[in-house]
């Protein structure tokens, strides 16, 4: 299997199943609703780990702000980020149409239009751009640094998943109030644009103005966060 | 310990703590009344986990979806496909007997028609025959396809049980929402039959017209699973 | 340390551990009031987990009806079987005499006497002889049956701890509804008799006519289910 | 990378995701907020564990009452006991001004400043010197006991970390309820001054009556911990 294919499936079980959570959660006449915050990060924090595990002898980073951290830091070729991007957008967007299949009727059964566009990608509790910038590059750090600290340890027999599953378990329990944590701009950017051209019943807009931030933020956060890993440790 | 017996035993298990974790937080006058989604979730999750270990060395499959899926691959020999099958429905229906008796009282003491039956078997949030449909193909896709994933890691020490019981659980998280993840169909079908013959107190009707799509869909989803698995990885 | 010393120090811890997480979630004025079944659930199960871990060189039983099912089996002299029961029962007492002093303040707060009681032995939810001994009865069987399962699959690097926490869990989650899973007499007993002299505010009875169904129960369910073991695999 | 040092960045981490997660539960207008003891608790568990495991091969003891410990059995020299002390309280402020950031608009919003004290420090339920103290010096008997128990099975593979976060995980599930678990004098003290000097929107008092009982009280418990220990294993 490629870089590209292993990217690309692996980023769409993660959207799957982390978008997937919050629809259980957040969505109208759904078995998981209002179940909270304990329900969404356990989702995520496995939605990484599986795939992290499946794929851990191909490719699994399925997220860009790791994968430019990582080339910035020379782990990862320059050349072959637009593969790894490619896979994790791609993959990402068809994740996000498949969570919209799954939850259709809880989509026609729920009003509140923030929270179905709260199922694609991150709303902020509270606005304010540097705050959130500032929290997603922390959440960022975090993730990139510890990413690279549970990878020094060469855990083996699925050990080093089970961290990492770990690691965005505390991440989204501790870190992920202010902004939902996105901390990865293929997860929070692709299922922006499938909210866009899917036929959301009675959706509202896509908060374009708030897209750049967990783009950038986490892209920020993960370089600071490798570099400082490379100083430090 | 035959295939038949080891498959009936942990079948056994799997559905008396499975469907025995739905009966404490459905019905009433149960210490886990309305403890939420992720009490369900993480029962089944070990519900799973713990037979799979235990019965690893002996059969440890407890679903006709991942053994048809294993046949179709040429995983298991399709003579031993009854073997298996029957293991599993008998086991499955001896759980829901056992869970029956020790949630007795709180059967007696709810009023919910809905609520006993579920306890039994899978009732969907919205019914819509496509999209139940399809939610079951794609919850027992992404079970066949991580079980494969994980097995072909070689864990050893336990740590594949304790990740596919990670698997069973952010499966019922993130996609349980719609249907409630039967993504089994000797886990809906065989409770199902139980509910129909058990003396349970002032029960409704067993749903039979919904009863097909816990059957056929996980089947079809693990197929579909098993192929994709083995072409792509 | 002898067997002695390590069931008594272990039970106490067990205890400690377990009835604190129980104090902690139905008495008032704690921070962890009403937090709900997944909190009681699981920290029973590292309440187990711990101490088996730690004293595993040493002895790790702390539950009568898994030293009685053990000797019936053959795995423990029955000449030692006092040695193991009489540190299990001491050890539980002095765990009980701990959480209340731990929850003193709360103690006082709290009016409700069979939250009071709850704090240190189990009190059923429906009060019927016949179903709450068979509860006790199964969720004992499958605690002694997993206990030797995981046990036979001779899992190093302390996973055979985190097995048996899951397996713990997993019997509260599901099992533990109607009865509050005592499957330990120990647990049961030594704890209320604490609850009896004990100098704690406002209490009510020990309700000492339920007092032996948690006594005889598991130790009825814990052979069957070693025997079960014994037979089958 | 130095003792110091690690002890410094590790301890950071750990008050940036532990008072993060009482953040995100506590404050208004978070994702999180009100999602209960088991968020909080699982989130202190991992805060723990993702540093101890990071850490591993440098430093990670990140609390002043294990420290001391130590140095009383003779397992860390008495002439390192300031450095690791130095590094554990740097960070433990570092990491409390992080949250602040994080968590600004929170702060903003929320009126109650008992619950804004809360996030950087422990506050009990009931104010009653004796018990407090007395329940802060059996959770670290607890923690230190436990450690130095785990530390002893010679886990590998990153099972050293995992158990320490199930310690943790428990403690706070089964003693955290009258006092919030501080079982570590930088935890405490180090955000508490970060609570005085910081400009948090509509602050409180630091409540500096009770700053002592989580200094003292963790380190004569650590110490009972770490010599009962010796005596008994």
């Amino acid at each position: 299997m490629t870089i590209f294919f292993a990217e690309l499936v692996g980023t769409l079980l993660l959207i799957l199943l982390g978008d997937g959570v919050v629809a259980n959660v957040v969505l109208k006449n759904s078995k998981g609703h209002a179940s909270g915050w304990i329900v969404i990060t356990m989702g995520w924090a496995f939605a990484v780990a599986i795939p992290a595990l499946i794929f851990g002898s191909y490719s699994n980073q399925f997220n860009p702000a790791l994968t430019i951290a990582l080339a910035v830091i020379g782990k990862v070729a320059w050349a072959k980020v637009p593969i790894y991007l490619a896979g994790q957008f791609i993959g990402a967007f068809l994740g996000a149409v498949l969570v919209f299949v799954v939850y259709y009727d809880q989509f026609k059964c729920s009003e509140n239009k923030t929270d179905k566009l709260g199922v694609f990608c991150t709303v902020p509790a509270v606005r304010n751009s540097l705050i959130n910038f500032l929290c997603e590059v922390i959440g960022t750090f975090v993730l990139v640094f510890g990413i690279l600290g549970v990878g020094a340890q060469n855990l083996k027999n699925g050990m080093g998943a089970v961290f990492v599953g770990f690691l965005i378990l505390v991440i989204g329990l501790s870190l992920g109030g202010p902004t939902g944590y996105a901390i990865n701009p293929a997860r929070d950017l692709a299922p922006r644009i499938a909210h866009l051209v899917l036929p959301i019943p009675n959706k509202g807009d896509s908060n374009w103005s708030y897209a750049w931030i967990p783009i950038i933020a986490p892209v920020v956060g993960g370089i600071i966060g490798a570099v400082c890993y490379m100083l430090l440790l």
